[in-house]
C-alpha cells in the first residue's frame, strides 16, 4: 500500500489553475501520473475504477482548457469523477473515498465548488448544464461565476429519455453549451438499444477522425487554417454517410468521433470549441473503460465497481461471506419459479448484474429484457407485457424506481395490471450514500389503490415473497429487500406463497409489541435478546405487508399490549403511517396507546457502511432497545 | 341539440368488424359521418375536440385494415379516442363522455376490450405496444388474442424521453411493431424543441409523399409493382436529404410523410404495412388538429379542450364565474413577484396555458421556458437554474410531477436547491378523472428532507404562498392548489411571505380542533357552520405547511381539545401521517386523543365534477360534519 509510484508533476498540481503552468507534453505525462494515482487510491478504498480510468485524459484536457469552478464541468452519474477530485483540491482526501466522513464516490455540491452539480443517478448532466447556461444568460449570480457549461455523459446514460429531453431543449434554445459524449460502449453492463448500435455505426466504418476531418456542421468552429482542409475533406467524403446526423438533426454541431485517450487531440479540439463555439456542440469521444490498467480492461465489467485490490495483480480483497446475498436469493428464486411457469419474464433497466437477472437470463435469454437506462419505458413495457397475459417481474432498485414513478401510478396501478416489482437496495445501502438510498418506495407505493406491498425480513422470507408475487395475478405487487448478505437463516427448498395481507408472530411476549416491516427484524430480535436479559419480553411480529395491512393482527396486538412500535427501513409516510391511520380510524388512540413508529430520519444520511448509516438513523438494536426501555419507563411513571 | 345530421353509413357500424363490409369509397363517406357525430357529441359533453377531429380518417382506416380487439390499437394520451369509441360499441354512450358514470374521456381498459391499454398521460403507447408485441412472441394469452400492436402518438408526445426510450428498445428488439406518428405540430400548446423543428424539416422541403416515393428503407415493404417505381423515385432523389433518418437510425422503417386526412392513401399504406412489415415501422402522417370544424381549426388551441358548444357557431357554453381561477391567481401573483425580482423565472412542460404561464411569458418571454413534454428534464433544468443563482418556479400539475419524481429527489432535494414547485390541479380534478387526480404529491414531497411543502386554503392564501416561495431561497419549496375557481375571498393587493412552518387559527372553538391542509378549508367552514347551529363550535386551523409542521400549534391544539382531526386533498402518507407521527413521538396518544385523519380514499375515483368526486371520497361538508358528530358522540359514550 505504501509503495506509491512517484508523481512529480501531479505533486505540483493541487487545483486546476496549476495546469495552466504545464505545456502539452507535460499534460500528457500528468495524465499518466493521474492514472497511477487513481489506481493507487481505489486499490485502498474500493469503488468505481473503470469509469475514472476511461476519462483520465479527458479530465486533464478539460481542466487544462477550461476554468473550473467558473466553468461548470458536470460529470454525468459522477462515478468517473475520482481523477477530477484529485485535480480539484481533494487529492489529500482521495483515500477516504466512499468511507464514513470521507469523500463521496460521486460529485457532490456540498463537497466542493468544483462539483457544480452533484450526481449519482444517470443522465442529468445535460439538463443541469442547460440550467447553468440559461442562468448565465439571465444574469444569475453565484460566487464562482458562470462560465461555460460542459456535460460529460456516457453512451449508456445517453439512452435515458431524460438525456433526449434535454438535447431536444438544448437544440431549441441554441445557446452555447458543450456536451461530451464519452462513448465506451459500456455503461455498467454492455450497452443495449438502437442508439448504441447507431453510435457504433458512427465509427465502425471509419477510424478516428483527425481534427481536419470533423464533420460538416463543425467546420465553422474551426480555426481558419483548418477550415479549408476540413472543407476539402468534406468534399472528399461527399456521398458517404457522414456520422453525427442524429445529433445534428437535434441542433448540435457534431465533432468526432475522436480518440478520448489522446491528450493532444483532446486539447486541440477543446481549445477550438472554446474559442469558436456559438451554439450547442457535441464532441463524440471514444474511450476504453478501465483504460491503462490491465486487470480492469480484462474484467467483464471493465472494473466498474471494485473492492479494495492489490495493484500489481488486481486481486480484490473481499471478505468471504457464508450467507448468500439477497440479490442472489432473488435471482435463484425467480429462476426456479420461471422453470415451472413459462409466463414469467423479467425486465431490468441496464442492471442485469446488479439485480441478479444475468443469472435469470442465462436460463431464459428470451424472457429477460434489458431495456437500457430507461426506467420509465421499462415499467410501462412491463405493464404492456402484463396486459398481454405475461407475468413480468420488473427488477429495479428502490432509488431508480423513482424514475418510473408516474408509470407505476398511471400505467400499472390505475389499470390494476399484475406487474411484479422486485425492489432491491431497499433502505440504506452503504458506500453509494444518500443518492442510492432506497428510502421512499414504501410510502410512494403503499398509498396506491390496489397495490400489494411486501418486504422481506430475511433471505428465506424473500424466497417466499418471490413465490407470492409469482402467484399473485390480481393486481400489482411489490416486494423489497435490502442490499447485502442475508442473515444466515435456513433456506427453504422452494418458496411457498404467503397469504396476502397476513403477517406472522415471530415471538410471543407481553407489554409491548414490535411490528417490523422488512429486514430490521434481525435488529429487533437482537434488541429483544438484550431486553430479555432484563426481564422484558416484547412480542415480535413480522408484518410482511404494508399494504394491505394485517388489520386483525395489528388491532389484536394493540389490544393485548400497552405499547406498539413499528419499524421499517423507509421514510415517514409508509408502513408506520398506514398503521397509525388504522389505529386512529379504529379509535384505538381514543383511550390511549403508546404508539411509536421508527422510520428513517429526516436527513439524507451520508455514506458509511450500512450499519453505521443505520446508527446515524438510530435504527440499530441498541436504538431499538433504548426506545423500548424509554417507552416502558414512561409507562411506569404514568 | 336534437338537430342531428343523418349518418346512414355510421348507423350500420357498431363495431370495427362492420367496417369490413364497406368499400373504400364508403369508408371515405363514413369518415365524414364520424366527424359529424364527433362534433355533435362533444357539443353536448364538452371535452377534447381538436385531437379527435385530427384522427377521424386515421381511426376509420386503422379499424378498416386491422382487427381490433385482437390487434391492439393504442392511442397515446387517449384524448383523441372519441371517434374510436364511436366505432367500438360505445356510440350509444358517447354523449356521456367525461360525465359521472359515463364514458371516460380517455382510453380505459376497464371500459372496453377495444381499449387494450388506457392512457391520459402522454408518451406511453410505444412502450405498451412493445409489451403486447413481446407478450405475443413469448406465448402470452389473453381472451381477445394477441395480434399486431399499433401505437398512435403525436409529435408533442414524441418529445418525451419515455417515447425515445421505447423507440430505442423497439429498434433493439427489431420485432414487427407499427408506430404512427400523428404529426399535427400541436400537442396542447404549439410544439417546442429541436425534434419539432426536425419533423418540420422532414416535410417542409417536399410535399406529401406519394406511396411510390416512400423512403428507401421502406421500399422492401412495398408490393412489387410499387417497389420498382419507389426505387426509381429514390434514384431521382439521390443527393437530396431524404427525411426520416432519425427514425431510421433508431431501427425503424420510415414511411412518410403522408396526408393523414386522405382515407384512400391511409388504407393503401396500412394494408401494405400489414402485409409486408417484418420489423418496426414508423408511419409519419400529417394531420390538422380540429380538422373539418372551422371554429376548432381557427381556435388558438385548435379546439384542444372545449366546454359544451353550439355546433353552428362554435360558441362555448361556459358558466361565467365571478371568482378567479387558482391558475390565474398563481400566474398574476408570480408575474407581480417577477417584476420586482429579476431572478425569478418559470418552467412549464408543454402546458403554458394550463399552468397560466402564458400570461407570465407575455411579460417575461426570456424568463419563461417551455421545455416540451419533458418533466424529467424540466425539473433538473430548474435545479440547474437554481444552482446558477436564479429563482426558478417549476409549474407542473401534481399528476405530471410524478414524471419528474426522481429528479425532485435526486437533483433538487438531495442538493437542497431552491427550486419552487407550483403544483396546480392538486386533489381531485373532475372530468379528467383518476388519471389526472393530484393525489400523491403531499406524501411524496413531504418525506423529502429539507423540503418545504405548502397548500393554499383559498385564492388569497395562494397569493401569499407565491410570495413565500419567492422569498424562500434556503431550499426546495412547493405549494399546491386545486383546479377551478377560488372561493371568492377578498384578494390582497400583494402577497406577503408567511412564516415558514407556521399555521394559523381560523376560528377558535372547543372540544374538537380541525386542522385543514389546503382547499378543503371551505368545506370545513361550511361543516362547522352547520355544527354551530347544533351548538358545536370546533376550532379550525389552516396548517399551511405539511412540512415543516407547526409543532407548537398542533401540540397545543391536541392539549386543549379532546379530539383532533386533519383533512387534506391527498392520499394517505401525507399531512395527516406527519401529524400522527408527531403526536406519537410526543407521547400524545399515550394518554388518549381522539385523532382522525381524513384523506383521499383507497380507490381511484372516477370522473365526475369535483364536488361529486369528493362526495365519493367522503370529504365534503356533510361528511366532515358527520365525522365530527360521530367523533364527539363516541366521546360521550366513553
Amino acid at each position: 500500500m505504501t509503495n506509491y509510484s512517484p508523481t512529480p508533476l501531479l505533486d505540483q498540481v493541487s487545483r486546476p489553475s496549476d495546469l495552466k503552468n504545464l505545456n502539452d507534453t507535460q499534460l500528457v505525462t500528468l495524465a499518466e501520473e493521474l492514472r497511477t494515482e487513481t489506481i493507487s487510491a481505489v486499490s485502498e478504498t474500493g469503488g468505481h475504477l473503470g469509469a475514472g480510468l476511461g476519462v483520465i485524459e479527458l479530465t486533464v484536457a478539460l481542466h487544462a482548457v477550461f476554468d473550473a469552478p467558473r466553468d461548470k464541468i458536470i460529470w454525468d452519474v459522477g462515478h468517473q469523477c475520482y481523477p477530477h477530485k484529485i485535480l480539484t483540491e481533494r487529492r489529500d482526501r482521495i483515500r477516504t473515498l466512499r468511507m464514513k466522513d470521507g469523500l463521496s464516490g460521486f460529485t457532490k455540491r456540498a463537497e466542493s465548488p468544483y462539483d457544480p452539480f452533484g450526481a449519482a443517478h444517470s443522465s442529468t448532466s445535460i439538463s443541469a448544464a442547460l440550467g447553468f447556461t440559461m442562468a448565465r444568460e439571465l444574469g444569475g449570480f453565484i460566487p464562482e461565476g458562470l462560465g461555460d457549461a460542459i456535460a460529460v455523459i456516457g453512451d449508456g446514460a445517453m439512452t435515458a429519455g431524460m438525456a433526449f429531453e434535454a438535447m431536444n431543449n438544448v437544440g431549441h434554445l441554441k445557446k452555447r453549451i458543450i456536451v461530451i459524449l464519452n462513448d465506451n460502449e459500456m455503461s455498467i453492463a454492455p450497452p443495449v438499444g438502437a442508439l448504441s448500435k447507431y453510435l457504433s455505426r458512427l465509427y465502425s466504418e471509419r477510424p478516428y477522425q483527425e481534427l481536419k476531418t470533423v464533420t460538416k456542421n463543425a467546420v465553422s468552429l474551426l480555426p481558419e487554417p483548418f477550415r479549408n482542409s476540413a472543407k476539402r475533406a468534406k468534399d472528399l467524403l461527399k456521398g458517404m454517410t457522414i456520422g453525427g446526423t442524429l445529433f445534428e438533426e437535434l441542433g448540435f454541431s457534431y465533432i468526432g468521433p475522436i480518440d478520448g485517450h489522446d491528450v493532444t487531440e483532446l486539447l486541440a479540439i477543446l481549445r477550438t470549441v472554446r474559442i469558436r463555439a456559438t451554439g450547442p456542440v457535441l464532441i463524440h469521444t471514444l474511450t476504453t473503460k478501465g483504460k491503462g490498467y490491465v486487470p480492469a480492461e480484462n474484467a467483464r465489467d471493465k472494473g466498474h465497481a471494485t473492492a479494495r485490490f492489490d495493484v500489481l495483480t488486481g486481486e480484490q480483497k473481499k471478505a468471504k461471506s457464508n450467507t448468500p446475498s439477497y440479490t442472489k436469493v432473488f435471482a435463484e428464486s425467480l429462476t426456479k419459479e420461471a422453470k415451472i411457469d413459462d409466463k414469467i419474464c423479467a425486465i431490468t433497466a441496464a442492471m442485469p448484474d446488479g439485480t441478479g437477472l444475468n443469472f435469470f437470463a442465462e436460463q431464459f435469454p428470451h424472457r429477460c429484457f434489458d431495456v437500457g437506462i430507461a426506467e420509465q419505458h421499462g415499467v410501462t413495457f412491463a405493464a404492456g407485457l402484463a396486459a398481454g397475459g405475461m407475468k413480468p417481474f420488473c427488477a429495479i432498485y428502490s432509488t431508480f424506481l423513482q424514475r418510473g414513478y408516474d408509470q407505476v401510478v398511471h400505467d400499472v396501478a390505475i389499470q390494476g395490471l399484475p406487474v411484479r416489482f422486485a425492489i432491491d437496495r431497499a433502505g440504506l445501502v452503504g458506500a453509494d450514500g444518500a443518492t442510492h438510498a432506497g428510502s421512499f418506495d414504501i410510502a410512494y407505493l403503499s398509498n396506491l389503490p390496489g397495490f400489494t406491498v411486501m418486504a422481506a425480513a430475511d433471505e428465506a422470507e424473500l424466497v417466499h415473497l418471490v413465490a407470492t408475487a409469482a402467484a399473485h395475478n390480481e393486481g400489482p405487487i411489490a416486494f423489497r429487500f435490502p442490499r447485502g448478505e442475508g442473515v444466515g437463516t435456513t433456506m427453504p427448498e422452494r418458496g411457498q406463497p404467503v397469504p396476502i395481507g397476513k403477517g406472522r408472530i415471530v415471538r410471543k411476549g407481553k407489554d409491548i409489541a414490535i411490528l417490523s416491516f422488512g429486514a430490521r427484524l434481525q435488529e429487533v430480535l437482537n434488541a429483544c435478546d438484550s431486553l430479555g436479559t432484563q426481564g422484558i419480553k416484547p412480542t415480535i411480529a413480522d408484518a410482511r405487508f404494508s399494504k394491505p395491512l394485517d388489520r386483525d393482527l395489528i388491532l389484536k396486538l394493540s389490544k393485548t399490549h400497552d405499547a406498539l412500535m413499528t419499524i421499517e427501513e423507509g421514510a415517514i409516510g409508509g408502513f408506520g403511517s398506514h398503521v397509525a391511520q388504522l389505529l386512529a380510524d379504529e379509535g384505538v388512540f381514543d383511550d390511549g396507546l403508546k404508539y411509536r413508529s421508527m422510520v428513517l430520519p429526516d436527513v439524507f444520511v451520508n455514506q458509511a457502511n450500512p450499519a453505521d448509516m443505520y446508527a446515524v438513523a438510530c435504527m440499530n438494536a441498541p436504538d431499538i432497545e433504548a426506545k423500548v426501555l424509554n417507552l416502558l419507563h414512561s409507562q411506569k411513571t404514568k
